[in-house]
């Protein structure tokens, strides 16, 4: 398989982000609207957070790309996720599928599995939450609920993989990207970011807009993971703790400069 | 037509929010509320976001304006939105619409166009959301959706402040307010505002607020105009990006000056 | 009585948070969430939003800690959170319950009752909310929806404390504790608090992780409302308004030292 793009070169994905300004639809959790739609307008992506039964299909239809958190599902808003994953599919948009704490209930596991159902381009999760999908995705048993060490969760990511179709991303210390038969891990990124809400969120959001504007989806994946890890190093060198981190990293994003960027790139 | 305050004395009316902290009634979207009520509480005004169909037209016979923003809108909250409206009416209290994307889904174009049956006050959009709206409202055949020119809003927004009785704001790179017959313009803004998500939506809540405590709604409009866009000018300044712009902005809306704030006050 | 922790020692408590990492669920509004769950990370909690009527009691039997905040509710939140009230205590875990403007509407006391019929750990409101539930508990005929001298709201405090068995919380220029036989007041904090939205909703969120570390909920209570202070007073102090104080709480809260906290600390 040959990639579209040098997967050392995030500053093409960024330089095409900036000129294209791609409309990102978000169904996204109510505490993650916030931080992802400054992330997508910091890179110059245009996000819509749109998730109303009566219009989300309508509008996966325009969207240059999806994305579906399932951080804070009403029983509606699911039946609506799977309308626009849908629509998306059809328009031959991709999208991106974010499982928060898929392990936590049985709710979780069910909207998951439905939404796993629709063929995401992307799934973005931590270990955890990639382990219990591999196993609800018939690749195993039974996920597990447990934080767990990325060992396993490479192996789960790339049965994932290989079930769903999707590229998988698993973010963490390191985070490794894989679709299936390829692995890349991205050692960007800063571990304060954890101390920020819906700092994974937005990443996913980011990803949707990378998919937008680069056609091979394990490039864009780990394109948006360098672009945000980046960002975010930069970010917490400068900041004295979380609150001041959340606001160096949206201005990071913006101020990103594309050869800075090449050669921060830390892929393996 | 005597205008009760001088259209260059913003002062006046960002003294009054100090003095009386009118308490503004938020319908408003999810990515929104944060920064719309941060937004009222840095003037001195007090936020409420109130949206429940048991509670919506209770609350807003007590508070002192109303703000309606169709961002993030569910079935229960347009009704919601509706009897508000119809109680703020009935109290004669002002209220503000302001049609998010209105052009984007017929869902959008259908609520927008039952709220603007209840008679708002003010409408605030860009100049593709009034564009949709003057042709929703009757004044034109059908609303355009893409991308306008600011000429062609500015007539829009005339067309639509004559059918609808309202005064009418159309932001963008210079700003326009129309009660039908006077058009004025703000110069006051900065760039990198459109890169943080809901300024549009909070200069409408500020717009809310101005309404309770400024009878003239041409003038009360252009005030919120004017107080937002000398704050968020001071901001930029200081800012290496959004996020910082957005910090600074409420800072700044907290700090204005009387005298600072009718000296930087650009109205043509 | 004996308390199991001195009431002066705060940075015990602090620790315990740093070293357990409890689990808070929050059933919150839509206003609060994000700085709620900044607030939890910042002091090494980790907050979970979790509302939805499919899972919200299983979460809660495995949750450290469960808020309730009644800001934004709709219909099926309230059960919602009746049925995670009742699966906290049965799982014998606190929980916290912040009436927001109790007083404002029919619907938001008949929400109210319902919830502090369902036992709260410790109850956390402003003088006018307690004042207005000490009446909603039978402790007195009919609630002040007015804004009250904080005597009075000593007064009902105690009195909501006996009639409900909670330790009640009122917060103000000083801050209130009772548990219906002993007052404490915690005097720490700065009014610039008072112009960011969600500051006492987020104060809720760090009391419920305070009662999953320290099991006297008094005690629990005031640590609460000691750190946040503390951290608000240093944050203020180097914010220019409250676009930079909400920043900078969170770097404090994250930044704390043991020894400054309990130095810092004025109960009375």
């Amino acid at each position: 398989m040959t990639l579209t793009t040098a997967i050392d070169r995030p500053s093409k994905t960024l330089r095409a982000l900036r000129e294209q300004g791609p409309l990102v639809q978000n169904i996204t959790n109510f505490v993650a609207m916030d931080l992802a739609a400054n992330t997508l307008l910091a890179v110059g992506a245009s996000p819509a957070m749109v998730h109303a039964p009566q219009e989300s299909a309508e509008f996966a239809a325009i969207a240059d790309a999806l994305t579906v958190n399932l951080g804070t599902m009403e029983a509606h808003w699911v039946e609506s996720a799977e309308a626009a994953a849908r629509a998306a599919i059809a328009a031959r948009r991709p999208w991106v599928l974010d499982p928060v704490a898929v392990g936590a209930t049985g709710y979780r596991r069910s909207n998951a599995a439905r939404l796993l159902a629709c063929r995401p381009t992307v799934v973005r999760g931590n270990a955890s939450e990639i382990m219990t999908l591999a196993g609800l995705s018939g690749a195993e048993g039974k996920g597990a609920d447990s934080t767990v060490g990325s060992e396993a969760a490479v192996e789960a990511a790339q049965r994932l993989a290989q079930s769903s179709g999707a590229v998988v991303v698993v973010t963490g210390a390191l985070d490794h990207v894989s679709d299936g038969m390829r692995q890349v891990a991205c050692a960007n990124s800063h571990k304060l970011m954890t101390r920020i809400t819906a700092s994974g969120c937005a990443l996913t959001a980011l990803t949707g807009a990378c998919l937008a504007v680069e056609e091979e989806p394990l490039v864009a994946a780990l394109h948006a993971l360098t672009i945000y890890g980046v960002a975010a190093e930069r970010a917490a060198s400068r900041s004295r703790g979380p609150g001041s981190l959340r606001a160096n990293l949206l201005d990071e994003l913006y101020l990103l400069e594309d050869d800075d960027l090449d050669q921060a790139a830390r892929l393996t």
